[in-house]
């Protein structure tokens, strides 16, 4: 496994990549979603070995993302749940489960279906929006460097698009 | 590096992890969204060796989420762009550089703004609605098998959550 550090970017996307930028972390986390909570029920679902679950429950708990909580006093069993910053994936996994249903499973072959509880109605798709309340697409947005934004960076902003290229 | 597939899993997020589920792909298509587009600008920004570089560009590409297009008619010089498909990953991309906003960089120190083109103004969370524009949290939603599930899935779907722990 490739676990080169990302924590140098400038940038808040790599950070994320960074902790959870890789499928098993990501797969893990989808589960937590559906409720799966302890190390045997991980392991049976996803398929992959102890030490490769061991390392990234580790891991994720590590990175606050996850709960290590224990089920009794005295006991060794321990359940895995989603903290406040785990819980806030939310969207973005509901967006990679809606586009791999647009590109890879297509129209028609979706999987799982997400339903709103209460309503038993379908959910809608995680789209980015303007403060009003548009719909914005790649194009629509520009980038600048923010209050956090390091020298580097905006040295990197402060170059055009096509310069960057060269 | 693990390059297990998860294509077989019956699960649209799975498959999508598996095409883009890894961190230097994920920061391929983050520079993709800046408008980089040639082989030294990606290298130089990312820091990656030439050989990864290559083999994501390339796995990229075979993916159908870049398109390798040659600059000019009889030259070796290519560009990478995002498809229709690369490009629908934008609220993805936009909901971990918000996540990495908000649980890493934490407020204030964001290193990047996006704002809406148009008006200057910053553009709003990448959430999840419900069909009448509710925003739904993970416990305001239920799952289901849909028109593409398999056995397996229907049968995992048909266990109460608390069985799927034991």
């Amino acid at each position: 496994m490739t676990r080169t550090s990302l924590a140098h970017f400038n940038c808040s996307a790599a950070r994320a990549f960074d902790l959870i930028g890789d499928k098993w972390s990501l797969l893990i986390i989808r589960d937590a979603f559906y409720g799966i909570s302890t190390f045997s029920a991980f392991r049976s679902r996803l398929g992959m070995t102890g030490n490769v679950l061991s390392s990234r429950l580790d891991h994720l708990v590590s990175s606050g993302i996850l709960l290590k909580v224990q089920e009794k006093p005295d006991t060794d069993r321990y359940r895995y749940v989603l903290s406040e910053s785990g819980k806030s994936l939310f969207p973005i996994l509901v967006a990679f489960m809606q586009w791999g249903d647009q590109w890879i499973s297509g129209a028609g072959n979706e999987p799982v279906q997400l339903l709103e509880k209460k309503s038993r109605r379908p959910v809608g798709a995680v789209v980015l929006k303007s403060a009003s309340g548009k719909q914005l697409k790649p194009a629509d947005v520009t980038y600048e460097p923010g209050p956090g934004a390091d020298e580097n960076t905006r040295h990197l902003f402060s170059l055009a698009r096509d310069a960057l290229n060269e």
